[in-house]
């Protein structure tokens, strides 16, 4: 496809008009809307709109936002803008347990996540990762010292800085980022937690759910935010597992339920399908 | 709430300003809109939208028809319009397995399925269900007798006449209906089917279910045609079975899968979110 | 069948020789075995089996008790021996919120829960029950008013010690037990709780679901300790909820999974498929 | 661990003593019983066993199967006998869609699946598979060239004869094997199908249910048989899909539970969890 399409996501106080104000104004400038979903919640009386849309003229981003800015401006809305042939800009940070790194990377490889990887971040060196093919995504080793792990964050701003990220995934980095970093990544850091949250935050879920004797284990796919395991939950899948499952089985069938459950809220991320309404967020369906 | 509140469901050939239209209609006869939800199909081209509306003064559902007519004339649109304080009327066909009639009845008693249940027809005595309470509704007892099932179907038909319902569910009723009489209902009449079509159609699914050594069973719902098992499908689910399951079990399992399915399947259609797609079902969400 | 068939669970310290003592005093004494299953639990390093078997000739469970009798003192085992034929008697405590209760009566009226209901405890009079049919089932008004709750517990032992349960379900009775009433019915008194546990505890978990934004709700079945929603879990299960889903909507959604999660854990228990090890459970599946 | 340890299945007609006389003869010999499954399929009469044991003292699966022999003759059992230390052999078959060889690559990279990957085929050349790391395992590059398929299957077949795989994966192969070669593999080939059977058989099965319009889709790994998609079922998982998803979409939402369902199977077989029960299943779970 040739044609510029466009995906906006905004939200603002309820009012009437606000779709009828879009939609006309789309239709006078010639655009076709291919996607509209909207959302309206009591609780906050807040709206919400996905809106996909393209015309065959060349149109850029600007063109999209000064036609939008009347409107935005009448409603006062948040709103955000993007040609969707403008891939995301990520980052993915790695630990040990490289299971969502792998899993990212193949999606990444099939097309499946439309994304460009701009660096991978460990804790660990590139040889924990001999099994897997990085091709040209550059590989960042930035190793956690006892009582250093501030100057390892520091690293790993610099690395953010000089590689322009949109989005950071924490893909089972397993380690906590502190309230610094938390704030500057607001709203475009995803971390998989190995936990149904709000069950077992912290450390060692599997072993935690273990010992509570639950049924059925889940992971979570949220935002982080200062407060650990407790920003908006994006994406959420679970498993049944039996009183036969001890920590170790516990930990294999967790596996598949986070790459899933990550990959989805990535893919989400990516394509413009969330926004956050307070401490939850509004996930337009594919 | 004393506001008059409206569901529309439309659909026609994909063409631009099709929202556009709308929404600017609605907005300046003052209505707000609650909800809206599009589909554009790119196999048949054609475009699917359910909005929900409602504004402050009194209204009619002639004065919607009156306000869309234009556009609907204008752009070729098969419309329905519901002022969603009128309840539809509903006819029950069941048989001798009454979990299906059981489950409807107590979520109809509970208002969560919002409709009148104008009869209640069986090819079994009312002493069948004695278990269960129907209150004021009408039931018709019309025994099918081998060679005058066409007779059986013509009283069918008096009943659906004399009670004029807008649905009728086949809350596992396990007779064949006739061409004719699938004719005469078509697009309102559900039928639950004890197997996840396409698999297992016709008679004694799970004992299909079983020989074949799934591992997994289902349920469908879907609008009855003339073609077996053949209808739009609404809406499905499954459960997971092993090998110690045998008919018996699987028919326990499913019943289970039957209610949760049928009950679905009616809901959506009683909230107006089912439009018809060919031989396929556009399902808006809740 | 006219056979005695008999279900024995058994719990001991893990040794080896277990199975091969009971299979061949079984197969000595005429025995057949239907079904046989066992966990060795590596954390509490307990040994635990669920074997059913019949033989033609009459036989009592006294009969089994003295064959069996020299293996449980030699292995220092915890038995239980149940002729399949005695039907387990069964007390349901219900609230305003029936649904539970409409669920297991229906259960129980088609055979697929065994048990003999010896009646129902309700703080709300018969009045609210109308559309339910209670047959025979002998119903115990007992309301609760404030600051005398202690003789209301005290109204519901005296239903406990003249019906005799082997079983008392809490089904979705909204009462909070005493810590005194609780240890009196240990082991034997089944609680559904609304929330997937150890998620939102307590009261209103679905507006706390709600509030806390996650995607998927559940229900869970448990044995009633002294700690509120503490006990040993016997079955769990799931459903996937949008931001759509207001916490009405979250009650009806979660009505399903609670009716199914609660009959089935009933089902474990009546069966003998559930057998404790310390604050978790052992359940066999069918 | 050190110690030998011993998984065993066997099969036989139906005969009270059968667990006894193993029980005892294990016992006897020394052996600890780690784990025992039974099932007695009261359809074909027949009697299923799984069972895991060990002893401290040195053994080899010689010593265990002279052990069973007098077992096995007199009850006239099927037998497998398999040393949990002797890793299967596995020669995995690849097409262009390689996510089910690269999962069941990364599935054996961490150890989940303990098998040894004696070789892959592919009808493509390895340049195709170069985001895959494929260390040590011999690659065959076996074209499929039109009308010469029989000689491409001839070198199949002298590859398993030099490689001696206990196990064929078809990891979404995509070419339909000669019933000359699917006899020559009967029980150790294992197939992928991308639907949940027995719906959409053959060609295109994602096309076939976006055709239908049904509201789930699936997969399902089966053994291999002449009849195409009619072997015996090992596992099958589901996904929900909406009327959104064109074929495209149930493509990528597909791949997800190929990778899931075949891994599982895989897993089973490779923990001889798997018994035939003539054109079915016994899986006997963890």
């Amino acid at each position: 496809m040739t044609d510029s399409s466009f995906v906006v996501r905004l939200s603002c106080r309820n009012r009437p008009g606000i779709v009828s104000a879009f939609a006309s104004s789309l239709f006078q400038a010639g655009f076709n809307i291919l996607d509209s979903q909207q959302f309206d919640d009591p609780d906050s009386d807040r709206f919400f709109v996905r809106i996909v849309f393209n015309r065959t003229q060349a149109t850029t981003e600007a063109d999209v936002r000064a036609l939008m800015q009347p409107i935005v401006d009448s409603f006062g809305m948040e709103i955000t803008i993007r040609d969707q042939r403008n891939r995301r800009r990520v980052l993915l940070l790695a630990s040990k347990s490289d299971h969502c790194l792998a899993d990212l990377l193949y999606r990444w490889h099939t097309g499946e996540l439309e994304m460009d990887i701009v660096g991978i971040v460990s804790n660990h060196p590139r040889s924990v990762y001999e099994h897997l093919e990085f091709g040209n995504i550059p590989f960042h080793y930035l190793p956690v010292e006892r009582d250093r792990k501030h100057e390892q964050e520091a690293q790993i701003w610099r690395v953010v800085e000089a590689s322009k990220p949109d989005l950071v995934v924490l893909a089972r980095y397993m380690q906590i980022l502190s309230t610094d970093l938390t704030r500057k990544l607001a709203g475009r850091c995803i971390n998989i937690h190995h936990s149904f949250l709000p069950g077992f935050k912290g450390a060692k879920p599997y072993h935690q759910a273990c010992a509570r004797g639950v049924k059925i284990i889940g992971a979570t796919a949220h935002y982080v935010t200062e407060d650990l395991d407790e920003g908006p939950i994006i994406e959420q899948d679970v498993e049944r597992i039996t009183h036969r499952d001890m920590p170790d089985q516990l930990v294999r069938k967790g596996r598949d339920i986070e790459c899933r459950v990550l990959a989805r809220a990535v893919r989400y991320h990516l394509e413009d399908r969330v926004l956050l309404n307070g401490s939850k967020t509004v996930v337009f369906p594919e």
